[in-house]
């Protein structure tokens, strides 16, 4: 009666499964419903529902995704409130609040999905060039209202849908690329790191083009490179590397599978006027790195900062064996007295999991590891405390000495 | 026969109790000792050994306090190495040598004990004033040659032994403070955190004087509070606080129980010219922000950090409820966006702890919590990863919205 008898559907808790929204969580799991009462069959994808626990209290709005194991987001505290064009300005605006604090110059990542109250978006910004991800179907729904949001809130000149993340295709949306206002030079957009600038291939690169979220990370690595031998593994476009180059590392190797992202490399080298001190590896990690310890280099910094070897729980396993292998190697690497980054992206990967690494990989090769610096995402991937989905990054920074 | 025959004796561990100092850790208890074999009773305090193995391998050289429930403490896996007047300048220049580079002009921990090689141990340099604090019999037996260490790789001025820590009466050691080299102008040592001026009280105030734990922190911090009111928690000598007002606070208050602290606080806020933006409560903390609340006060950004609520495993119920009640009346202080620094220096605070309170104080409150940062203690306090001891401080930066 309830679903039928008002404009906005409920969605109904099953006992107590109302605890974990009331302790701060968003997720709603499809195990938690009642759908003798509330059957999630019926439900659109990408529709708004009033959740109630099972005594009947309103909890707040959310948006389903019927057919999914998170099969419901909360949206909003109070059920009145609908996700619509005026709620969409209003959170754009608090999240760019926050992100001009700390970050002044235009670039940044805007919207970070949940954190921001907006499941399903992701919003990175370079200035005026806004690159929007949608991976639900409420989002998708909502598109156009989303461009306008920006629009009204930021006027970019050039607005991009990068809609071909993984989560697209288990949502049932289609895959595309679309710049939907304003163009682009050579597909990339010019942007400020720190103080470095770098062009990111929006279209043609890896999700938004670019990764702010190690920024913090890669700043703190810019105070330590000054007249220091650089390796830069899982290079990307340069966001390590290049910045080390121009805070006075007197060389950098980047090291990439990818051919199309070390001629990104350059061009980012060239443009901080550091191509002569910028040196790129093609080929497989582990095997690049293999053959530079064959060939006797030696390096005062190494940053590892892989793609995400752990990207579902079942992989934990396995991708533990492949950090502690590339952090093995990239130890075997430093000389006598060197400075280690450890990077994972893996959520999966517990904080005390790298730190545990480099303490066994130092005893097997007869090092000293000093963990000097732990850091994490930038303060644009804001972590909601009751959900640890939200906080992933892991950047360890440690100085690696002969054994005492 | 192998602790009489030898000049130095030995110290042969429990079968399997090698592990532990295998895997990376450098203390010794004293139930692990094969005490029939190697008797603690009649070593000597502050000698040093040769540790063994249970199938007689040498592990390396530890010193020993023989009636301390960590007995022995490794100084070096090479047991031909001895702990004297060469080691100590060797150990203290690799120490220097990674301070130096990550802060450049001569303000630091310059050796934070076991992680530097050197148990008991503690040194914090304030340019050309160097403050020594010795809390082992072993370093209090090498006293001179410490000091002789310092003279040779830093030459400074002056020299202090602040020899005043808790730790010295459970090693049997007396308390004291002596000037040993050079003179203190009123008591106080020149220092640069970050980009402000500070007089830290070595010979009156805590510990060394000054807490460089929180340095990344502060800086952090600095960012983010231009125009902002702020409110500074414990404040000690203005470290956060003062910090702040130069950085461009609108307004800062100071709460700390000791009337000293808020006169060095003023005499800090003097040396930056922020004195007029500068206000100083003397009171129990609990009972000031109780105050505030009650006179309708409310501050942007508002910083807690307490001393440690849990100093010992058995205290951590009742110090997680102190760390509780601190944070929740820091929060209901806050402004409608405010932010919240919660710092905690407790090892027996667990790192998932804060963030978990903020999450209940959040709802509780009626209000959402952004984790933006977490930070912890600089790279002058490196961690040993295998001794989680060595790793004890905690600053979480929360942005504080009305619930969405």
């Amino acid at each position: 009666m309830t679903s039928s008898a008002s404009p906005v559907a409920t969605l109904r808790l099953n006992p107590k499964a109302e605890r974990r929204l009331k302790g701060g969580h968003l997720w709603i799991y499809s195990n938690e419903v009642d759908i003798a009462a509330t059957p999630l069959r019926g439900m659109q994808a990408g529709s708004q529902v009033v959740v109630e626990a099972a005594n009947g209290k309103a909890l707040g709005t959310a948006v389903v995704s019927p057919e999914q194991l998170i099969c419901a987001r909360l949206i909003s505290r109070d059920s009145s409130q609908q996700l619509d064009a005026s709620l969409l300005v209003h959170r754009l605006k608090v999240a760019m609040s926050s992100r001009e604090l700390w970050y002044s110059n235009g670039c940044y990542r805007w919207v970070y999905g949940d954190s921001d109250g907006l499941p399903g978006l992701v919003i990175d910004r370079f200035g005026d060039v806004v690159v929007i991800q949608i991976s639900s179907v409420a989002m998708e729904n909502l598109r156009q209202a989303v461009v306008d949001a920006v629009n009204k809130v930021a006027s970019p000149r050039c607005i991009v849908l990068k809609n071909d993340g993984k989560l697209r295709a288990v949502e049932g949306l289609p895959e595309y690329v679309e710049v939907v206002q304003g163009a682009l030079e050579d597909n990339c957009a010019p942007l400020i790191e720190n103080d470095t600038r770098f062009m990111a291939p929006v279209i043609d690169g890896q999700k938004t083009g670019w990764f702010y979220d190690h920024r913090e990370n890669r700043a703190v690595l810019n105070r330590l490179v000054k007249g220091k031998r650089v390796l830069d593994v899982f290079s990307y476009v340069g966001g390590w590397g290049v910045q080390a180059a121009r805070h006075g590392a007197s060389e950098v190797h980047c090291v990439d599978a990818s051919a199309q992202a070390l001629d990104w490399v350059e061009q980012n080298a060239a443009l901080n006027g550091v191509e002569e001190r910028l040196h790129c590896w093609e080929g497989d990690a582990f095997e690049v790195l293999r053959q530079l310890r064959e060939n006797g280099e030696r390096f005062d910094v190494v940053v590892v900062d892989p793609p995400a070897f752990i990207p579902r729980r079942k992989d934990i396993k396995a991708g533990e064996q492949a950090y502690y292998r590339l952090n093995q190697q990239a130890m075997r690497l430093l000389n006598r007295d060197g400075l280690l980054v450890s990077g994972s992206c893996s959520m999966h990967l517990g904080d005390d999991r790298l730190p545990d690494m480099l303490r066994t990989i130092g005893r097997e090769l007869d090092r000293d590891v000093l963990i000097q610096h732990v850091g994490s995402q930038g303060a644009d991937h804001p972590v909601v405390p009751a959900i640890p989905e939200t906080r992933y990054l892991k950047a360890v920074f440690s100085r690696v000495l002969p054994t005492r």
